[in-house]
């Protein structure tokens, strides 16, 4: 089984997928996550796994917007507390540190640690895993990186300092992309995107075809497209299957009321994941 | 009049501040985010300016849990068009370059560029403008820095390559602060937070407080509070001013049905400005 991810070997997507998909996946790194979509659509017998959702930094728009141009069903996902470690090469102390590298946003999550401890260059990486295995090749012995503990494994790096990250409370959500969907009697959650006529009553409308039904809403939020900037659009999570009569006939009310409607699919909740 | 923002001389925060209060605006740089807000509320005839939500990468959740920490309100906004320029020393050309400095997340906003073009090292500054400053006091004629038009000239740098943001309909929304209420006759958006309880129905029937009377929503996220992952409160906008008695009797019936609501401000809608 085939999960295609975007990053380096030991990026945290890699990990995610291996939580979700078991150990026997075959993890595919890609350069970008417009390549991971279109893997997944391309290969029907294939998966695709893509960072959704953070707890401190909020909505993934630019993977939201791509689910949009895809036709990938969600069919599972995962949540993984983001632990982050300062590494580098063995033998190597903090006083031998001069660089430091992550990707963007790693580095903006450790900020803290970064600005207040001593004085080293923060450089971006394009992939948090890249940077180990760059330090790990060229023998950088001057050199730290920042990753989760199970990339520093992978690459032989020893942990100079734990935890770095700014909150601890830090998870990330996965989603994982087929084109195929996923069993509609196993699903206990519901994804989908409509866009509310801009009058008001107009999404309380809306959210009545569930509330209606008894049926439990877990996410909500109006966002706007990339390039259509303060357009909204609303992604909603319910509780519940795409197969039940009465999840059915909610989909069928909501379809009257909005002008636009798309189920990203059905699945199992995530279990929460310490990495 | 003198107004709080994160970064250095030149910072979009600090064009949205004179873009929202007049050149005659006095500038306060403060180093973190939450340095802005204990400004703001501890100097009562101060204001501060933060962004709060972008179009690409979404909500902003730091700024808006640092809201719910302090007894600010919200009493303007302004949205910003971000266009962001490669730009160098006088003289220098684009094959000279080695290092391009950036803040993290302007460097993930320009990712395209930095990834396509050429090998170079990429370094994470805490504030674009202060990349500007550094390259000009330093004389650094193998770097670059990435950033607004605006601040090119603050540091008499020259443009190299225009628009390297990788989304040109890249806006970011910036709110203005202070400890005193903006006058409820003028505001034409309210903002407010809620928690509702974990039933099904009770997003639906906290909306019907507005569509009941006819208010319209601008804006609805359930998000998670820092430090509390995966628990949901709910960040709105509605069309009107809290002087207005429906909106009050509106506010007065949401109380009823909530555990939480805070109103965050009445203000006039922003405009949206390329910078």
């Amino acid at each position: 089984m085939t999960v295609a991810y975007q990053g380096e070997p030991g990026a945290f997507s890699e990990e995610a997928a291996r939580l979700l998909f078991g150990r026997a996946v075959r993890p595919a790194p890609l350069e970008r996550f417009k390549d991971v979509f279109q893997f997944a659509a391309k290969h029907r017998s294939s998966y695709g796994i893509v960072p959704i959702e953070n707890s401190v930094s909020g909505s993934i728009h630019q993977n939201t917007d791509l689910l949009l141009r895809h036709k990938l069903h969600i069919i599972g996902e995962v949540k993984l507390c983001v632990q982050l470690h300062l590494m580098a090469l063995p033998g190597v102390s903090l006083k031998n540190i001069r660089s430091v590298y992550s990707h963007a946003q790693v580095l903006g999550q450790c900020e803290d640690f970064l600005r207040s401890r001593w004085r080293v260059n923060v450089v971006a990486y394009y992939d948090t895993a890249g940077a180990a295995k760059m330090i790990r090749e060229r023998n950088r012995r001057n050199s730290a990186d920042i990753e989760s503990a199970r990339a520093a494994s992978a690459y032989g790096l020893k942990i100079l300092r734990r935890n770095v990250e700014s909150n601890h409370h830090n998870y990330t959500r996965f989603i994982a992309l087929s084109g195929r969907r996923a069993d509609p009697r196993v699903g206990k959650k519901t994804s989908l995107v409509f866009a509310a006529r801009n009058v008001p009553g107009a999404l309380c409308k809306a959210l009545a075809v569930f509330a209606l039904r008894e049926i439990n809403m877990l996410k909500i939020e109006s966002r706007t497209l990339i390039g259509k900037p303060w357009e909204y659009l609303f992604d909603v999570d319910v509780e519940g299957l795409t197969a039940d009569r009465r999840m059915q006939q909610a989909l069928g009310h909501l379809d009257e009321l909005t002008t636009f409607l798309r189920v990203l699919g059905s699945y199992l909740f995530g279990k929460t994941i310490k990495d």
